[in-house]
């Protein structure tokens, strides 16, 4: 393997990129890793920690009205985006310099560059205008936000990297999307004071969540004051003289607002990567295609993370990143292990989810039972908010195993990884019951759940 | 059985009595019960619940200070501590009326007077001055502070009882005590803005925690300005003219105060009860002895929760009055199991835990792996709150169990609970390991602690 300047090189900086790099440089593997902005990737730079860094500022608000009823009196609050902004930097600008660090502590090498691959060994520093070579390639250069370019007017519109960013914080927003990321940052936005309208083709938002926690944290956006449209879509972006933006919709309402952020699905980083010199085979939305154990068609390149458009989320590249490590370079093939992923949406409410939905739940399962428990967080019985906290158990009831777990309320996303464990090993709802409460909390309402609310027989509610 | 009045007679309306009460009506058993004071018990009139309230008054000004660093300006709060308190008694109120109706709705009769047992199966209702029977007899009539009456001046101090209704919040106060109770009113008085000591003759707060965590509670309350004196008694408790108190030290010092709060431990409930008329036999610290199956030694009287001095948590004693229904009237002797209880201290920042200490499990276990990670929490990042989180992980490196989970930190009450079910299931750190994290938690720490911290061979640490 001398031949090669590098037994691996990473190209992409993100949370699986730096992860394999750093862990295979641990090995004592002669490693590179390039990234051409910042290192940390989406999670670091513009996703998963700037999203709750600011989940969090926007949710003051909420403490600071909830204090009258334990008795606190406080004159109004004033916001000042632009700190929140520089205090994000700042953070994001320390992690960023931990990632690099991390590489290079255990002995790996850091190019500022974008890189691609000239052959199945070779790869371009494009800044350094210098040819690498190594044994093993690894691609991790992970994805981006959906332009949507079929909108006309989407040139006008932000994506989530500059929601982050904004000069000033609209006093209006209009946000086109669905999913996770379209819904924390609708509460972002109206928790900092912002009038803000969620925009969403389908029936109901977060789809493929239980159906249960969607309708809830949809009524409970609502109750806040947030405005979602369901079954509807833009058909135009037009600016407006003032400098404001109109948002047609479909139905004939034209919205007017300060910004209009589109959060429409995300794709894969798989351009001018030199993926068609490789011989690089990708699937039709780009994403590189990859066997069981992360192997491209190309048996000395792989992927890991949101460009292989598996599960895109920061611990699933990470764990894909050290199978890939096992797998690669210690003689022991991994496969990621896909299953039973406990993932959160930190909406306000937040959600916590693992396992099937009721809906997955009953076309896999004759019968089930299901478990419900909707009631009022007991911080709430002062501040006399009215939100719900909404807790459900999916339990096969033949085996007795909890499939499913899905928690709508404040700390969801807590519960939901102490729940993947007892989950993803396979424990029984007899295992849940046996398991003192511990009180007052919240989740002793998980262990005390003793009778089915209902149950269900071959996909039909039978009580 | 029909020649008694009852088939059951429950003395106590507490959170073991009620729902002894409420499951055994439910059956169709002619039920009663008697409380003499509220019905709720030290849970919900005194206990758990106003406390939990406090709590959260508690963390308010927290709140305010962190939100500085999110860009949030705030004029000083001002608090109202007779507020609180009304607040806090409309919603005790609530509960205690629910918890009579909860009876009353599965058929049960209540009466609102103290009860003391004439003989086995008799019971003098006192208010009413009347005499009942009743086939089997439930005591579930809980605990008090003990008074301490051993030191000069005890009767000017209060007890957890009053320091929910203080007429006014005082200044300062010192409160005397190292248990759960002591700990969690230092730090709402300290939150709420009162020059808070606490004075412990132990060489540590929280005894039987795993002491990691209590030395970090301990420097955390410090830090925050709550004054903590361990090795060290009060010798008396004298009236200042102004009317303060001046508590003196067995070391010298006077701390003058506002309140002197004592909490050193709690004492059964079991005077005047007619215990000795019917032969029922009681330990040393007063308690009722029961067998395993919370049977007294006369066979038709039961007792269940605090008055037998087991764990002293309404969960275990709610888990004992379903144990209890099952042996006394389903014909399935059932024992309560008082194994791996997950508990929860409101401290400030909380503690959860879940099986042994490092301490007791180096005890039992030939080898231990000890996986421990602290940091800070990313809310502090911006905030700049100095205080860290702390997690910690006991496994037993032969059976690869985890025999012990340990949290210091926000939310750390939630994660016991859910820590509780894989715990008591015996679940092994390769279950936390196969879990995937939920990005960004401070709950996946928990999941993705890989290496041990350092190794226990036959209590000695080896690293």
């Amino acid at each position: 393997m001398t031949e090669y300047d590098y037994d691996l090189f990473v190209i992409g900086g993100g949370s699986g990129g730096v992860r394999a790099a750093r862990v295979a440089a641990s090995l004592g593997k002669r490693v590179a890793i390039a990234e051409e902005y910042r290192f940390g990737g989406t999670c670091v730079i513009r996703g998963c920690v700037p999203k709750k860094l600011y989940v969090y500022a926007s949710q003051f608000p909420e403490h600071f009205e909830d204090a009258a009823g334990y008795g606190w009196s406080l004159e109004p609050a004033r916001f000042d985006w632009r700190k929140l902004v520089a205090n994000k930097d700042r953070e994001i600008a320390r992690l960023e310099n931990i990632y690099g660090k991390n590489v290079e502590g255990a002995g790996g090498e850091i190019f500022h560059t974008r890189a691609t691959i000239v052959d199945r060994h070779t790869i371009l520093l494009v800044n350094e205008d210098r040819i690498v070579t190594a044994d093993q390639i690894l691609i991790a250069t992970g994805g981006r936000p959906n332009p949507h370019v079929a909108l006309p007017g989407h040139e006008r519109c932000i994506y989530s990297d500059e929601a982050f960013d904004l000069a000033e914080l609209p006093k209006a927003i209009v946000i086109a999307g669905g999913g996770y990321i379209a819904v924390e940052f609708a509460n972002i936005f109206h928790g900092l004071g912002v009038q803000t309208t969620l925009v969403y083709r389908g029936k109901e938002i977060l789809g493929r969540f239980d159906m249960d926690l969607r309708r809830a944290l949809h009524e409970t956006m609502e109750a806040k004051g947030i405005r979602i449209l369901c079954q509807e879509i833009f058909t135009a972006i037009d600016k407006r003289p003032d400098g404001r933006l109109d948002a047609h919709l479909q139905g004939g309402e034209v919205l007017t607002v300060d910004q209009v952020m589109l959060a429409l699905g995300r794709i894969p980083n798989t351009e001018d990567l030199g993926l068609e010199a490789a011989g690089v085979e990708r699937g039709k939305s780009g994403e590189i295609i990859v066997d069981d154990f992360s192997r491209t068609n190309i048996d000395n390149i792989w992927a890991i993370g949101d460009v292989t458009n598996r599960v895109q989320l920061t611990p699933v590249a990470i764990h894909e990143a050290m199978c890939f490590v096992e797998t690669a370079f210690k003689n022991n093939p991994t496969r990621p292990d896909h299953d039973c992923v406990p993932t959160a949406v930190f909406s306000q409410p937040e959600i916590g989810t693992v396992g099937l939905s009721e809906d997955d739940a009953a076309k896999r399962y004759a019968k089930l039972e299901i478990y419900r428990a909707s009631f009022r967080p007991m911080r709430h019985t002062l501040s006399g908010r009215a939100e719900k906290m909404l807790m459900k158990l999916v339990v096969d009831a033949e085996t007795r195993r909890v499939v499913g777990a899905h928690v709508l309320g404040p700390d969801a996303g807590e519960m939901a990884q102490l729940l993947g464990i007892p989950i993803k090993a396979g424990l029984t709802k007899d295992d849940f019951d046996c398991t003192m409460a511990v009180h007052p909390t919240a989740a002793e309402e998980l262990v005390t759940m003793y009778k089915p609310t209902y149950r269900i027989e071959n996909g039909e509610r039978v009580d």
